[in-house]
């Protein structure tokens, strides 16, 4: 009966809504998503359960019925247009593996098998062989000897302090520990320290499981003392072999880049590595002699105590690569704006996984279909969004972000001049908590969209007001780092953008116990959070593309540019360099932002009728429009120095770590080489790379205000 | 009498264009635009006549005068916006000259005064001193001594013909002929040769006067063997000291590269250089010795036998130049537009002179001022324009496009999101005989215009029939060269654009005898060509302004790209290269065109009431989007290799010569490399450029499409 009376209202709510066009038609049909009436735990389980049954890797037919599942998922729903968007990329599976560890007698050599165990009961013991063994993905081929050595996480300044130490691990394999900084990055960091070979494994004090009467997966949430993390060490963004431009499928192909050619591009690891559990880890540390290593550098109680080495342990690492042109699949689901159908707003999340990816990603395309699935029901119920709403769900993101980045190139000029926004999910649930990323006028949409939405964790209070309990000024993140699908619409083409999960980070990442039994047991058992981050993810979704101008406020980035600006102040106080020229263009944007804003409040102000009959909407869009194009303008053609693929002046990743997300990348590869250096030119790059930001700052202030100088 | 029924008519239909939004009432206000009761020849020649009063070189008291007369012209007229633009850039003039030719004895040494002369009765005469000494803008400074040796127009094919002789120009100071490239180019090949100097002078057999019983000005149009043609010898485009970002005036100023950054930067002269007469070239031509000439390389019937030399006629050449930060000004007003104010349709000519420039540029600036005020008129009787008109007076163009250039690359991101098209009128008259240049897309929109106005040299038949009369079939230029101010809009950031004149060059060409006088005594003795130069570019500008759905036909940029590539194939024809993929592409835009051009030829069928209230506008404003915005994806954010300025792949200067105006010079640049250097690698990156603009062709086809792959 009730959901009679709410059809009845929705209907009479609808019939007026067509004679008045009264905005709150919208807002009561945003208010309808969120509501409990229309979220399907149920059905979000089903899709998570569904896409995992197997492991389904990037390029595997597995990953392809995937695609297949989701496609047809997005098709049943009314108005949903779909296809597939396939490229050819370049992909890498281990052909052969081998690792021995030389001891000091009497300890006899260990070959260790590199196998995550199965344990007893696992419902997925069949289809475990389709796990991929433990590699590397874009890893060197090769076979190398020495002594190994311990370089805690494999930072710069982790061989900053091996070096104070008076060690060198030129010639030798390094051991390092997976936690801080991106695993590409600790490759490149060995390489660049003169190592051969690497091997990075997961260390129980970061990763749980193992020492003492602790519990591991499927009795508690931690990691397997066999448990491997696996992933790429590819440093760029999509497939290497076209570097800026899509891997089309055409007869004759695309252009593609030579083995040697992309070697030489400066992306891809020039020595071996393979990742290894953290029981291998431990046995291996305990051949190193040798300093002891200082304290921070230790494992947990349990741990024996860690050394530094070179040796006397001698590694054996043998690995080969089978390198795969194949053909991957975006699934592109539109639903067309029935006002501004030139107008996008994007929803991202992958697919593809490492083992099963119950977390990572297809919680995330479980929150999709959702998402999708709850737009079909409001649009059964009248609603149709003002702008473009797309579905992407992205292949290949765990090889490099290929998936995105391909279509990103291919349909780059169209996207630059019609994106509103991209919103990635790529992770949706991996425990409680709500975590946001985004760049900064997106800040308080997503506030307000937190404001909204009960706090899945506890039913008295919304996600905002848990936000709040926990920290007292809720933090968002930004989008610096090249972690997920969002890198190529922020980093490469300047789209505003957010990244949002629930939890932070989870100890079977990237291992075959990142499946179904995990989520449902630990994740997320009642699948609320998942509901809770498709409301979240829909919600700012909807206020994108509905509202009638763009809810984005850039007093937010202003302050954000301002705190960076006085942070480099700070840094560089005592250099020859002027920070004037940037201060003085956040001056600009702060006040073309209060322009805007103040012109948006008069605007609204003088909405309704009059507003309406004057054929004013060209007005709306222009004001969208600048807000819109803002952000791209923060973007250089000639991008950064040396990474021109990264057109962001503001956010990309830094040079030394992938995952690293601080302001004015360029400045601070700058400063990092000046420091270094110490020349006048290394300086005078630095006071260079200051100008450039101070341009593109005054560029985007330009757009925001809309006036020609 | 007539006058007052006009009005009433025009009131009568404002009044009925209000209720019905009548589109003929848009073709009334352009046929009234071209009428001849709107144009006024008298205030066109009032213009010019207070505009070359003195000369006015960039950077000069007088061009800021001349500034101020636009500025307050447009001022004056109802509903333009002004305001002045300006930038400090670095410009040059003659510190100090000195020119000596040492001949074999018996003749004695020559010292030349290097001065133009001052005819008897010369109205200018009182003011002559203000003119410049005659020189290279952004010349080397030095001094050099060496033979001379004759290298014909200085092309890179006439260095190989002096090769072949076996003539080596190494050590020697060359004396080059004005014509076929630009000077800056003679400069630059001279030093890649390995000469240390360069004079260039002006042959009569190009440029007239001189020789025989000819006459010359103020008697006919020729050039007096005084005169001397000044120029910039600079390859770039912009500020020097600013390469790619604005010279923008503020506390503490802009980034400015040092005189050596720009040395190094390679777009600035590395030998000093001097522009001479005719009759010093003649005199200096007479102390070459060695081998004669080709016939080719020969003067007029009445000129010595030219010779290559070197020698024995020994140059003494010293230039030094002042360098200065000087204040440019460009005048912008702006006519807001009814309904879309955030598209723009910009009009644009230079005002700086190197003397009077009653033909160069002021011809022009003459015209523009009647376009504005016609437009005004317009304004009077009703019309509003649908798009916003904006007027460029530039300023610096003839030291490198300057004043153009810095207002682009400041304005670089709005533009780039909001201009329909620039149409540049430089000299609009030099002579008889309409001449246009554009991006295709506008070839059909400029024909149709040429088929509305009068030719002014023959009041029977309109401007297009007199062109079909000389040609069958009327050709439109390109914009590759670097010749005048579209450049940064053309090449820089891809914008649809024109270039349009009447008169194909003129002797006294950046002589201080393009004055007033010249003009009215032989470049337009009636002001009837500027009257039809004003009425053509306004009415494109018109047509672009007020047609509801943009006037663009990609089919002939399909046809131009399509004859370009089968060129490009038989030039390929022996080498191993592949030119499918650009076929291809090119095919892509072929079916996208006939889309759009389907898509709108079905809207015109739809359009009137049920269209208007169905709010459709949208739809016209996304179809007008896709039209505009595929020029723009024409560019390649990296640019060309080793010209990154220079982002459009299919229109822009080639390497040797600035002028010229090939189609693909990215693939061209290659292809000359290649040719020199014949190794596999050298092939190869012929390859990759065909790649390159393949791929920006198919992202041109997509936006044109304006679907998502």
């Amino acid at each position: 009966m009730v959901g009679k009376m709410i059809t009845t209202i929705i209907a009479i709510a609808t019939s007026l809504s067509l004679l008045f066009i009264s905005p709150s038609t919208k807002s009561y049909y945003h208010s309808l998503y969120i509501s409990p009436s229309l979220s399907d735990n149920e059905s979000i389980s089903h899709h998570l359960y569904t896409l995992t049954r197997r492991p389904h890797l990037a390029g595997t037919e597995a990953n392809s019925e995937a695609a297949t599942y989701v496609l047809s998922t997005l098709s049943n729903i009314n108005h949903v247009k779909t296809h597939l968007a396939e490229y050819d990329v370049l992909l890498t599976y281990p052909d052969s593996r081998s690792l021995t560890l030389t001891r000091p007698s009497p300890h006899p050599p260990i070959t260790f098998t590199l196998r995550q165990e199965v344990y007893e009961g696992d419902p997925y013991a069949d289809v475990a062989d389709q796990v991929e063994p433990t590699f590397h993905a874009y890893a060197k081929s090769g076979t190398v000897k020495g002594p190994v050595g311990y370089v805690n996480y494999g930072r710069v300044e982790d061989y900053t302090t091996l070096k104070e130490m008076g060690i060198n691990v030129s010639g030798c394999i390094v051991l390092a520990r997976y936690g801080e900084i991106y695993r590409g990055d600790i490759v490149e960091n060995a390489y660049e320290a003169g190592a051969i070979g690497v091997l990075i494994y997961t260390d129980r004090k970061d990763y749980g499981g193992g020492g003492g009467d602790t519990k591991w997966f499927p009795d508690d949430k931690w990691m397997p003392p066999s448990g491997v993390q696996v992933g790429s060490v590819f440093n760029g963004a999509g497939d290497p072999t076209t570097p800026g431009w899509p891997s089309t499928i055409e007869e004759g192909g695309c252009e593609r880049l030579s083995e040697d050619e992309v070697e030489k591009g400066g992306d891809v690891p020039l020595i071996p590595s393979l990742p290894i559990s953290g029981a291998d880890g431990e046995e291996i540390m305990r051949s190193i002699g040798g300093l002891v290593a200082n304290d921070a550098w230790q494992g947990d109680k349990d741990a024996p105590v860690y050394r530094v080495g070179p040796g006397p342990g001698i590694i054996d690492l043998s690995y080969k690569a089978k390198q795969v042109i194949s053909t991957i699949q975006n699934v592109i689901g539109i639903i067309e704006g029935a006002e501004e159908p030139d107008r996008f707003v994007i929803l991202g999340n992958h697919r593809d996984a490492w083992t099963y990816g119950a977390v990572d990603p297809n919680s995330g395309t479980a929150a999709l279909l959702e998402v999708a699935e709850r737009l079909g029901k409001l649009q059964k119920q009248g609603w149709k969004p003002r702008r473009t709403i797309v579905f992407c769900n992205w292949d290949a993101e765990e090889y490099g972000l290929i998936g995105s980045t391909e279509w990103v190139e291919e349909n780059r000029e169209m996207l630059a001049s019609k994106v509103v926004a991209y919103l990635n999910v790529d992770i949706a649930v991996s425990g409680p908590g709500f975590q946001a990323s985004a760049t900064p006028q997106l800040d308080q949409l997503i506030i307000e969209a937190t404001k909204q939405v009960q706090d899945p964790d506890n039913s008295s209070q919304t996600v905002y007001e848990s936000m709040v309990q926990t920290t007292n000024n809720p933090k968002i993140g930004r989008l610096g780092g090249g972690g997920s699908d969002y890198a190529a619409f922020v980093q490469h083409i300047g789209v505003p953008s957010t990244d949002m999960s629930f939890g932070n980070g989870y100890p079977v990442y990237h291992s075959m116990y990142d499946d179904f039994v995990w989520m449902s047991n630990f994740g997320d058992p009642m699948f609320c959070r998942h509901a809770a981050a498709a409301s979240i993810w829909g919600l700012v979704a909807l206020k994108l593309a509905d509202e009638e101008i763009l809810p984005f406020n850039y007093d937010s980035y202003v302050h954000e540019l301002q705190v960076s600006a006085e942070d480099l102040e700070t840094e560089l106080s005592d250099k020859n360099i002027s920070l004037i020229p940037l201060f003085k263009s956040i001056e600009k944007m702060r006040k073309a932002a209060k322009q805007i804003n103040d012109e948006v409040k008069e605007m609204k102000i003088n909405k309704g009728w009059a507003f309406k009959w004057k054929n004013q909407s060209w007005k709306v869009r222009a004001m969208n429009d600048r807000l819109m194009m803002a952000e791209r303008a923060l973007t250089d053609r000639e991008g950064l120095s040396g990474r021109p693929w990264y057109k962001h002046l503001i956010y990309a990743p830094s040079k030394h770590n992938d995952y690293g997300s601080k302001c004015f990348p360029g400045i601070d590869d700058a400063v990092e080489n000046a420091k270094s250096l110490n020349t006048e030119d290394s300086w005078h790059s630095v006071q260079h790379e200051i100008w450039r930001v101070s341009r593109i700052v005054t560029q985007a202030s330009l757009v925001l205000r809309g006036e020609l100088t």
